[in-house]
């Protein structure tokens, strides 16, 4: 190529960086008038995987549970056999959490907790503990665990369920038909469902 | 400056792109290397704000609640004099959802539903009417909703909750102390709880 083509070429590249720099210019304006509505988009959270139905063979090492009644943890305890479990309660479910804490040891599960919940309408405090909590059973060696919003106050659930998303683990809810003359869940009927599981197949 | 001055600068921003572009090439090899992480990493929600007191004269006009009993619905509708509601209910709680719309109607409010929901223990249920409804509040003219995760199952509240998060809105819970004696929520002692509110100061 001869001395001019380059220089035409140079000249042409000068051009178009202008063109973008003044693109990027005028974008950068735009952005700063409407940098709300740019923000409130950008940091909105997205569910795009939620409420599957699970194999009946998805295992998880490792939970952590909210408690209030004991049927429905202890079903999961049984049907999962995990290594280890974290136990969130309230006042009023500390003795459950308890009775809990020794069937799974009963059951060779390493168990952390019970964690007591001072205000469970509050969910930045199951959200602070569970967040704590999923980090001690991640040091522990567990990758994969399972958070189970069963149990509890919403808030307490909404505040684990939070936690679950942050950490990028799973979130599963432990459903059952309810026995109207025994007042408590049938357990041939117990499964679990997914509430968000990024990490199922 | 002289020919030669420029030809050499022209010199210089060609190594530099060059670079720029190995650059470029080099990390979007880690890149599909790494791309799992990535994406869960960038997937993954955030709750930044989330649980704190709010004050008493918050106002919205627009709710969406899923419903279970009556008291704490009523009292958000005498409290807030909203112009909209929408209601999500179960089998269970149709009758109470058509109560909660006449009650609300006689208070000057416009109602969506009661929609109901098939599967309570199915989140994707009721985060699909959520969004729906949300939508639909937010083409009446409403821009400020509130969505009252107290209502319904747990897997219906996270439903609702994750529809508000998707649309950008505030989640509240009500809260009241419990009065053992009556079996039923104490009046005087109803407050507003902000679970997740990212339009409140």
């Amino acid at each position: 190529m001869t001395e001019t083509t380059w220089l035409w070429l140079d000249r042409i590249g000068i051009v178009w960086a202008d063109l973008m720099l003044l693109a990027t210019f005028a974008g950068g304006i735009v952005a700063v008038f409407k940098r709300g509505r740019i923000r409130d988009w950008w940091r909105r959270n997205r569910f795009p995987d939620i409420g599957r139905d699970l194999g009946q063979d998805e295992r998880w090492p490792a939970f952590l549970l909210n408690v209030s009644k004991p049927d429905l943890p202890k079903w999961l305890i049984e049907n999962q056999q995990p290594a280890a479990i974290a136990l969130l309660a309230t006042e009023q479910s500390r003795e459950t959490a308890d009775d809990i804490k020794a069937f799974a040891e009963k059951h060779g599960a390493e168990v952390l907790g019970p964690y007591d919940i001072d205000d469970p309408d509050d969910p930045s405090e199951s959200h602070a503990l569970a967040a704590t909590l999923l980090d001690r059973l991640r040091q522990k060696g567990h990758a994969r665990i399972a958070v189970d919003v069963t149990g509890g106050k919403v808030p307490m659930s909404i505040g684990a369920f939070m936690a679950a998303e942050e950490a990028g683990c799973d979130s599963i809810y432990i459903s059952a038909d309810f026995d109207r003359e025994l007042k408590k869940p049938k357990p041939q009927t117990t499964r679990i469902r997914c509430i968000s599981c990024p990490n199922t197949d």
